[in-house]
């Protein structure tokens, strides 16, 4: 991630705002506010602005419960109630705003969480940055054989070089040609001043996937913690985890005692079907179980075996 | 409107909050933070908290627009060239907080508004407040003769203290029934220590519409100004456009620059048909329209001589 | 409930259509369109329209994941993978609309579920029916001792008969008075034609929430799912419970693979917290267990035994 | 658009169904259901299912406004009533499902509509094909001077070819190196036995923005009609604008009363600012105006007299 100085010059000046407020803050999200958290090779999370913290979910729920709340003692006794209980709307009474800057593709996998506001750098009026996604050589995963959507091992050698090249010269190559056809380079120079340019909105479609784009995200606390059980979830791809692995520190500064109950009962639970409810009483009460009589498909049942870590019961 | 003192010494503690933050502050708002704005007879609207303010509109839309929007030379042009162009995506990236008592029949109106997240006092969980709504007699007003959904003149007289008593009694006998079947009374007393009291979540549907309920009711500034624009319409019900005035005055306080285009393009402006169109366009050049050529109902002919002040040409 | 001879002679017309479409058919729910399924003492739920069956959802999932479901052999194996892997978009791709008769008090809870779309009859416009929800005796159940929003045992003898009547008592009265008020009866009758009536959308803050309202609610599979999984729950309120359980009758009949998928993995299934999971891992290797050592609270470890039948462990 | 035989004898199987229901149809829909409308060079547009219809909407609306709605005598002017007074709830009633088949550029646009529900080909599962968008010759169009979004005047010559062959070749370069990387070929065959492949998550971010996706798209009528005032709009970019027109068609087969309404009400309409109001109302009476008193900037003037056909005014 590089900062132009003009970037770096206004986040100081943000950083130094010392404005006074009624509202309530949250101490640990004002220490890091506007601090662009670098991502992949250019891409970042800064938060920008935010409202409410732990304590503005316990004033909604103490409004819905109104006296029936007193018997919850704790304001982390509450949080943890209304969690456990999938209590959704006063999550919803704390906002919070993210400036990202990211990749084109991992942008389309984000935009599909709709119960957010957006504002994206729009390539209709302006040329975008000449900067492409490349991944580490760690990161150059083949297909996995037995997964359709997972990674397998990692590229090795002349092959790893080979696409990695061919990811950078496809993406440079295509750039160049976009200011060509733009006749304009990145800087704002006319290439040759007895040309017209081909418009922006047409010209953008020759760049590839792996173009850094950016925008302002803002959502609320329950659509954050949605959007962070999915895509900081081990079955994410390792691109958007990356960005949600940074969030979710975000998460735990803003709102610490949330924080807490969401990883233990959202990202480290699991979920239990019917049919699975019965193998685990049986495992319990000591009878012997198998996969034959379980009802369970082969994949489900390793899923459980899995998340109760009883190895020598996983199916090959 | 009457709070206890318990409600006046948190208010006061609230206002008191002298908290620093980096964020971006509204200064209108900030004066009015936490303050019972008194409407109707017993209800109040108070905000809150809030994120951002007119300069977050315009940051936003920097955003998408990138160096396109240098042209635009000021903050408040570019809000109002947004508003006018129907650009919706930055007017999301403002937020506000409402804490609203309000008569139960306008909540059933209030919450159709669906992009808002909403945590009402809960009556199966409390008891509800012994207060009810009773219409001042300048608006008891009888069923319009014309308008479904209008009202006429004034009832006055016998009429009108007859309904006034009819409403009082039967909001007073309800309730007293509804502590009966609690066999509690609102100060939480227990009436007949020998008896249960019927569960809360069926002894509620005793009341009346016109019980006040309060809820806290967040928004983003678009849909804020969608709310407002038709709850402070005047087809509005009185009863819910008293709420909406007052928000109104929220609205300034809060994004000076957007209430002014907001009263401009929305709710000060018109939308003419493709039709209506037609008749404008021949009333400006001089030439004589008539309703029997226009295409027109005479219902929409008079809402288009309405608009333009055109007093000679309604149809009776 | 009870229908109007106009009533059941336009369901009648209804069923009788024989249109020809290209269209999917759901031959299940095609057997009950339209059929006014008796809820409470004058509720009903009515099938109205619907878009899609199973195989549209598993055609949209073919289309997202292209040649990579191919894999999964049959169409139940696919329903079944997405619902455990809470897929949701394929669900959102099947509509229903009902037509629904119910209390006040209930349309106020259901409402909060804000991913529909709805249509309700309006006291502002119309005048609404003489029919009010009195529960029967054996639902006529007490506040519970130990839980805020729960029930507890059934009233008897003389205080069940006085709730009964209060309640009877009190919506009739608040009825004929609403009559008196507008100056008109159900029937459409003038009372005094010397008089105005008060505004129909004053007055009808006079009736109770146990009044009777409608209206058409209109979702798509997925969100009618979330609502069906926390409104058929035991926590749920015994008359909206009611509904619920009906439309789970719809939904089997509508698309039988996903009502038996949703059934395993969401109805009977369970949630364990991360600290729950330590607990049964325990437990299956025949670890002693105690709630001291568990970090749960003490109801948390209740439902936690209750989940997985473990009768002797739960705490008093 | 090329439709594989595999595609067209899909359709032709789906045509030739012939379902009995009892729901409302639409004939004018039932005649072009799955037929492939071509857009674009590779792109289309489907219908593939639907509910309800303009009796739906009248239907709805009655259920709100109960007898109050028999003063409007006939459907049209019901369905005109609502769409003039912005009533929205009864357009929600009808559902429209949608396959097509655009490019990435485009479905980036697409998707900021956020209340629909979507399903999109995955290329973390699948291969894309080998289809891009190549501008027809008159539509290989100049950035515009005047307009940041713009487009000016059509590229010729040498100019235009150069900015063809660059998007080919391009487009097809990419396209080889993503096979490269895949080390698979789109129709599934293996090109170097002795390597793996890149994981097809990876290897997608190689693709240009102009290669096609597709997606089914479903969605509501009034979200549908939001959708198209924007995007069948003369400042809607034009490969958008070619699927809205296409889709503004299948509306008008849909629901054809609903579609008069809504080309005289939104399409053909204009809406008129309280200071533009002002302006007309002048302009009526025979009034001078100017601009420098009229509290409008140019481009507000400029738009108001286009509105109004008032040519001797437009200001340069």
């Amino acid at each position: 991630m590089k900062l132009t100085k003009e970037q770096q010059q206004e986040i100081k000046e943000l950083q130094s705002q010392d404005n006074k407020t009624r509202r309530i803050i949250s101490p640990g999200l004002e220490k890091i506010l506007f601090e662009a958290i670098p991502i992949l090779d250019h891409g970042f999370v800064r938060v920008i602005d935010y409202m409410g913290d732990d304590t503005s979910i316990v004033q909604a729920a103490r409004v819905s419960y109104g006296k029936g709340t007193k018997k919850v003692s704790t304001d982390s006794g509450l949080i943890k109630y209304l969690m456990r209980h999938w209590h959704s709307t006063p999550f919803e009474m704390c906002e919070i705003k993210y400036h990202i800057k990211l990749p084109i593709f991992i942008a389309r996998q984000w935009i599909r969480h709709r119960t957010a506001n957006v504002n994206e750098y729009s390539a209709r009026y302006s040329i975008l940055d000449k900067e492409f996604y490349l991944p580490s050589k760690e990161n150059l995963a083949a297909q996995s054989k037995s997964n359709r959507q997972g990674r397998g091992d990692i590229l090795t050698g002349d092959q790893a070089n080979e696409v990695l090249n061919l990811l950078k010269n496809d993406a440079e190559r295509t750039y160049d040609n976009y200011e060509t056809m733009l006749n304009q380079r990145y800087d704002g120079s006319t290439i040759d001043e007895n040309k017209s340019g081909l418009a922006r909105e047409l010209a953008r479609m020759n760049l590839t996937l792996n173009t850094y784009t950016q925008w302002y995200w803002k959502t609320d606390l329950l659509n954050l913690m949605n959007f962070l059980r999915l895509r900081a979830d081990s079955h994410a791809q390792y691109e958007i985890r990356a960005y949600a692995d940074v969030m979710l520190d975000t998460l735990k500064k803003w709102v610490p005692i949330t924080f807490e109950a969401f990883m233990d009962y959202r990202v480290g639970g699991t979920e239990v079907s019917s049919k699975g409810k019965k193998i685990i009483k049986d495992l319990i009460s000591g009878k012997k179980v198998d996969i034959a009589s379980s009802g369970l498909s082969k994949r489900e049942w390793n899923e459980l075996m899995n998340a109760f870590d009883i190895k020598e019961k996983i199916i090959k």
